[in-house]
């Protein structure tokens, strides 16, 4: 049974979300036809490999995108603005990590197994929500379809390759550097990160009251993909001296009572989520568990007595897999019908 | 002007805790009229100095405490709990940092910023709080003086020199060990601590419902020391690799309207607290300026719309001085008026 195959390019092709990416289409076996990669013009000319040929990167700002069916794109959002209408325009579908269209109400914002259907409606491009939305939805949804949340109070835990190469660069570089008693070079970050922890991922902005944009998305996207406009969340986002895997804290206050026992049932059986909850064998989630895998692993559940129907649970997920270049990869299959397996959730 | 002297004594002189009492007494100018250390067999016949002198350390098992007038006492708990009623017979003060008597009601809890009222009431121990505690009730007490606190959600950041020096060595030795491409031994903490985050601090018991021992305390210990028993708190107690100051993302409920501008008016007025919140500057609590400080620093405070008179902030603090040693030094100087500045605050 011959499956579909698709022109497949890859925007940001050299970037940390970029080679991700090419990874996981080569893991899921994903139906490529043609692939190209495009990167800025720094980049161009190097080669990067695809199902073990060689391909040359391509200069983003000169490219034509006839023939591209599908463009998986992780470069800033400044970029996909610039490129991705020339490349709806050339009859591509454009699936991006950035920013640029997240709450465009035009465009959908997509979790495979939170909101497939939203794929449907779309106009050219799909967004890909931020890496610290993805985790907190895939664990929310079953339980808000479950018991109604009321309030989400989460605190973040976050990865320095959230910020990209120059985030893991920089969290080596200082390490090393203040292990061998020189001092640590601050540029990426906006202080040192190793041996440190900085209340300040992305930026702040006049509009916000005090929050970075950062906790600003991870509000608006967990809202917007869940359809829950008016869902009360409270988010505080802190870069932590880890490379891979962002954690949260996530306090959720339910209309009706959720017990542990019950809600491990309930996201055991959801989709994309592992529980790991053992605290009597030291088994819950940690970003070195979870840097890897494709799986938001959720833990360290227990009722929460400090208000009605309320509970804490803490989780660890891949920043750059299910958090970015994965879950593009899964909204490309889920809208050209050629996942690995059928999706069954959500509506 | 003469001011009274002391003969003091410090017990686990030679652990993390320890050497940072040292320190702190001579930094104060604490009027030491004798000084004695003591710890473990094995740590005996080292010397330490102080005010210029060394001092030998003695075998605490044998030691007799006769003629020592207060004890600073920072071992494992079950040690406090063999030694303090000794000493406390000998007619010495103890203020014990370990948990051993901080929840007995017949031992002051004591934050001198807080309930320094509590400390006269003490029958030979006076217990210091958990280093995640008093961060915590510093920021809270004036807030709840004002507005009155109707329910904390608290997530911690904590740095690993709260688990002794073995988790000081354990986090360099791990970073050392990683960059040098050889595998991360796991000795003191639970797990990895190098580029890695642990939602396990001290242990968990059979009856705490899912919740560490850590968690716990920083629940029962705020009730305690603010004397509201029936405090609505929420714990998440999290390891980071961070060798020194915890951090802490705190979520609060009024129950008055609280502004960000009246909070932050109402902590720059408080004692033992900083107000570092500017985040256009990139200004805001981290760690690594809080290490070798005095004050709890506060900032990132911002309101949250999640709920009626809500509100964020962020605060970190050093844990081995004002969240350990400093505290048990101010605690001796309040209840012997030896103290640098009166206490006017509090009850």
């Amino acid at each position: 049974m011959s499956r579909r195959q698709l022109n497949v390019a890859v925007v940001g092709a050299t970037g940390v979300v970029g080679r991700q990416a090419i990874e996981i289409l080569e893991e899921r076996k994903f139906p490529v036809a043609g692939m190209r990669f495009l990167a800025s013009g720094r980049s161009a000319g190097q080669t990067l490999s695809f199902g073990g040929e060689l391909v040359a990167v391509e200069n983003l700002a000169t490219a034509d995108f006839r023939g591209v069916e599908v463009v998986l794109s992780a470069p800033g959002s400044s970029v996909s603005r610039e490129f991705a209408p020339k490349a709806v325009a050339a009859g591509a579908l454009v699936i991006d990590k950035s920013s640029a269209f997240r709450m465009d109400p035009d465009v959908p914002l997509v979790v495979p197994e939170v909101n497939p259907h939203d794929a449907a409606r779309h106009k050219g491009i799909i967004s890909s929500p931020n890496c610290s939305t993805i985790p907190l939805v895939l664990a929310l949804w079953p339980l808000h379809r479950q018991y109604g949340i009321r309030r989400v109070v989460v605190s973040t835990y976050q990865a320095v390759s959230g910020a990209g190469r120059k985030g893991v660069d920089e969290l080596l570089g200082q390490t090393a550097a203040l292990l061998n008693q020189r001092p640590a070079e601050v540029k990426a970050l906006p202080h040192q990160i190793a041996f440190n922890v900085v209340p300040h991922v992305e930026v702040f902005r006049d509009d916000t009251e005090g929050y970075t944009t950062e906790e600003v998305k991870l509000v608006e996207e967990s809202r917007k993909i869940m359809g829950l406009p008016e869902l009360r969340v409270s988010a505080t986002c802190v870069r932590v001296p880890v490379l891979t895997g962002h954690s949260e804290s996530v306090n959720v206050e339910f209309e009706r009572p959720a017990s542990p026992e019950a809600v491990r049932e309930v996201l055991s059986a959801a989709p994309g989520v592992r529980v790991v909850d053992d605290p009597a064998a030291a088994e819950y989630p940690m970003p070195l568990d979870a840097a890897g895998g494709d799986e938001v692993l959720v833990g360290r559940i227990r009722a929460d007595r400090s208000a009605g129907n309320a509970l804490n649970l803490w989780l660890a997920s891949d920043n750059t897999r299910k958090g970015a270049a994965l879950n593009a990869v899964q909204i490309a299959e889920l809208v050209f019908g050629v996942g690995p397996v059928q999706l069954s959730v959500g509506g």
